[in-house]
Parts: C-alpha cells; structure tokens; sequence
C-alpha cells in the first residue's frame, strides 16, 4: 500500500455511553490512531455522536422543566454541542498519545456543517430516535410542535428524526487546508451539523446524519486513498450470528452489493456501512475500504485481518 | 491603517443569554463582524461564554439529578461543548450574512485547548462564579468533592473555579494555518478549554480562562496588527457612572496603567481589557488595540468612535 491518505470513521464503541466510559474507552481508540499517524497517514476522523447527543438532548430538556426561563435547544444546537464534546476527548487523548510517542503532529477538531435537502425524502420518514421515552401527552405536545414521535410499545414515545443524505461540508476547504498541511483533523462529528441552504441562510434541521455516509462523502472531497471504517466486529460477516456465520476478508463492489441484496447486512448496523464503501469505492477506483474492529486496525493494516472492500476487476 | 490582521473579543452582549437571545445577537454581530471581513481583514474571533457554559453546567447536573446512570461531565467537557454551541451559531451566521453579500470567504471554528500552569496563584483563590444557586448541603458536598464554593448572602451558596493565565494554545498552528490562508476562524471560545500539561497528558483543569487574557494572546501568536475587543460601552470612560464621566478616545500604554492604578477600570469588566490592551501592545508595539460597543464598531474603525490604545510614544 502507497497510499497515505486516509479517512477513520469511528462508531458507538470507540466512544462509549457516559462522559466517563467515553474518557476510557478515546485513550484506547487514541493508540490506534497514532498508530496510523505513526504509519504516515494524514488523517482526517468522523465520528457517530449518537448516545452523546442524546445525553445532551435530555439535559437541555430536564433543564428547561426545572428553569422555564431558558429558551430550547434545538437539535442542531445539541449536535453542535456534542461536536464540541466528543472533539474534544478525541484530540486531547491523541494529542496526549502522540506527545508520549515524541511525535509533535497537530490535532485540530473543525465544527462542522453538513448541507441536506429539504426535500429528502427522509424528511417524511424520520426514523432515528433520539432522547427520552415520554408519555403520550408529551409525545403529542412534541407532534403539535411538528415533530414526530413513535410509539415503543410497554415504555412510551420516543422523539424520532430524519437521516437525510449529506450533500455539501460546509467547511470542507478549512479541513482540507488542515489535511493537506499534516494536521490530524476530527470534523463532521456526528454526521456534522445538518443544515439547509434557504436564501443565504443555513437553517440548522432537525435532523441526524448518519456518519457513514458522511464519512464516505468527507473521504471523497478529501481524496483520500482509505476509507477506514471502525466498528464493533473484526469484519464483515455472511450469515451473521447464525451457526454457517462466515468472515469476508476481502469484497469487490459487486460481491458486497449482492450480498446486501440478499439481506445480509443489518440495516442501521452494517448495512450503512456497506452502501458507505460503495458510495466511496464508486468516486475513488482505486482506492479501498476497511472495515474492521478497534482491536484489530493493526492487523487489519498489515492484511491479516478485516474486510478489505475494492473496486470489481475488469 | 495599513494594518489588516485583527482579532476580534466579543463579550457577553454580542450572545445574550439563552439559545433563543444567543441566535438573535449572533445575527446583529454576525454583520459588524462581515464589515471587517469587507475591509479585508485576516479575521480570528474569540469570544466569551459565561452564560453558555453554565446553562450546559446546570443542565448536565439536572441530567444527573434524574439519570444517576450518566457520570458527572467536568468543567472542561461543559467548557467544550460551549465552545461548540456558540461556534456553530457564529459560523453560521456569519457563513449566511457573507453568502447574502455574494462573498465565499470560510468561516470555521477550530475547537481550542489552552495551556495554564498548575501552581498559577489562581488555583488557591477561586473566584469565578459558575452554576446554579446551592443548599449549604451541596455546597459542602462539592468541597468535599475538592471543589470550592462561595455564600451569596440571602441566596445560597454558588460554586467558583479559578481564572488562571493561559501559557499556550495547544491547537495554534492549525488556527494560524487557517488564518493565514484568509479562512475566518473562531477560536478559543470561553478561553479556551483549559488544560494542565502534566507528563505528556493534558488534563483538563477546573477552571475559567477569562476572554480578554486569552484574546490578547491569540492577537499575539497571529502577530496581529489590531485587538478589537467588542463591549457593552462605546468607549472607555473616566469617572464611569460618575457626574464627571469622561470618553477616553485615545490612551497610550502609560496613561492607561496610569489610569488603571488610580483604580478608574471596573474589576472583572473594564479592568482584564485594559490589562490585556496593554499585554499585546507590549509584545506588539506597533499595534494598536481598539475597544468599542457592537454598534459603534463602523465608527470606530473610522476613527469616530471608540478607544484606540497605542504604544508610548518615545
């Protein structure tokens, strides 16, 4: 492999549930990623934000019950605020790692808009949840608000939204600048800041990214060579937690769209992640995707282990 | 002026107080800030967060109070989700108010760490007010957590943290990458998240780094020509509030310690700017430092208004 520029997507278990599982569990994710510093990698990182902004979307609700006074947060301000949040952790632990290595390298977290359509069809079938169970009264108040709820059946509502597909990063030329110049950028947390383009205005959406979409669509503008994809298994399975389950260690874009046309691949789980690398895989030929666990990356880079997804020989 | 490098302060009155206040005031500042961008100003912005940051305190102990489950979030992780609250707001105003004058200048907030030094006499006397109102139980549960707390006779107790100096901004050479590449950044908000470096760990610190100090050495590190500290007055007054209340339009750094030891500037408003005013003239002499009201900030730059501090002159 000559190729040195990579994206890294990091899921739920690089991060954790609480701000303390998050401090834990960043130190270790840190290691992997100076590791690839270390290989020579300029490196851009996304990303999920999902248990953090709905920690934060609760505490700014609880807050409003008690102190009536303060306005809401709307969700893109909850998104921006975990962008502040889990950036942080991430390049003060990197920053931390690298400097024990001796390595001087720069880690910046760039805040990040990402630019959705108000007519994704997305938008009239909100499907991610977020936040707290509520009753049904509460749940109706939020609907007459023109936010959707759904019902989870023995505990309440939940509040869901829309995962619209990202269009533009709005601040793709400061990362790309930062890219370019060696510095480890962590942008697009969460999916980035999902915004609407009205009039000059970027009217902030209530709305989620999923950040595998957004990580193949930061990997495309960037040019980036790999697209590194860290999740909770060491790689992609056939028949997953099933008795003929089977390790893929290697997946043309044919093979991987076959296979999830057969259903293979859970929808909200790898199936993003496979039409992510396809997405990618389609705008940079020869590039590749990995997909791989935390614990593995090394290995993974090395060939001995994970899903090494590649354009279809002709 | 031939100078066109600035850094901007805003103060409280440039963001208001809650989400709703803070969206409203973004948008008023967001075109004194698109006026300096039109003059062709390099532009880094900084700005305070006394309210942002204890609005997330407040919420993310209500969080606690009624999830136990969610581990307490440290003064540095509310810090940096303010950073990313009130960044995104600016960028995004500021993105919208360029667009709607047909200009594609980037505007992006780089999440900012700052250096402080653990034995920094501030640590031993606490006395920025953060939070909410406590009982004298809380209160003494937070100083046996090794917090500190204060009376506010009649009200209850408040906790207070320390305003230690900064040493260094962690992430400046991504933020002066930018800056030089004519990108509007948004940088060390609230001060910065402040962070002790102890054995190639950067722990984050209990405490406050105040706008002004943090201002001065941002406007030092990008070697700007101009510190522009945005504030709720037009000028600096002599005799404040007093009958014989006087506009100060122009000080040289002797007449304004002159003045300063008189004990003509407030603590904790006027006072940290002139302090500051004087700590980058004193690295910078050639420079010159411009305090002035958001409404005044056209006149000022033309010199109709505001006060203009300069070096002595030998």
């Amino acid at each position: 492999m000559g190729s040195k520029r990579a994206v890294v997507s990091l899921g739920h278990n690089a991060l954790g549930y609480t701000t303390a599982e998050q401090w834990d569990a960043v130190k270790h994710t840190a290691k992997a990623l100076a590791d690839l510093s270390e290989e020579g990698y300029a490196l851009a990182i996304t990303h999920s934000n999902g248990p953090q902004v709905s920690m934060i979307h609760k505490a700014m609700t609880e807050l409003r019950r008690i102190y009536p006074d303060y306005s809401p947060a709307a969700m893109c301000v909850c998104s921006a605020m975990s962008e502040g949040y889990v950036g942080y952790d991430i390049q003060n632990s990197l920053k931390g790692e690298l400097l024990s290595r001796g390595i001087s390298r720069n880690v910046a977290t760039v805040l990040t808009q990402v630019t959705v359509d108000p007519y994704d069809d997305a938008f009239y079938h909100p499907s991610k949840v977020i936040g707290r169970h509520m009753t049904a009264e509460e749940a109706a108040m939020e609907e007459r608000k023109g936010n959707y709820t759904k019902e989870d059946p023995g505990k309440g509502y939940l509040r869901v939204v829309a995962t619209p597909k990202p269009l533009e990063i709005v601040e793709i030329d400061a990362i790309r600048l930062l890219y370019d110049a060696g510095v480890i950028v962590i942008a697009a947390g969460g999916g980035g800041i999902p915004v609407i383009e009205q009039n000059c205005v970027l009217k902030g959406a209530s709305a989620v990214i999923e950040k595998d979409s957004i990580a193949s669509l930061l990997a495309k503008k960037l040019e980036a060579d790999r697209l590194i994809i860290l999740t909770g298994v060491n790689c992609v399975k056939k028949n997953f937690c099933r008795e003929n389950e089977e390790d893929l260690r290697q997946l043309t874009v044919s093979e991987a769209r076959k296979l999830m046309e057969e259903g293979q691949f859970e929808e909200g789980t790898m199936k993003p992640k496979i039409e992510a690398a396809i997405d990618f895989l389609s705008a940079r030929s020869d590039a590749e995707v990995l997909i791989t666990g935390m614990d593995e990356i090394e290995d993974a880079i090395a060939g001995k282990n994970g899903t090494r997804l590649i354009k279809d020989a002709f």
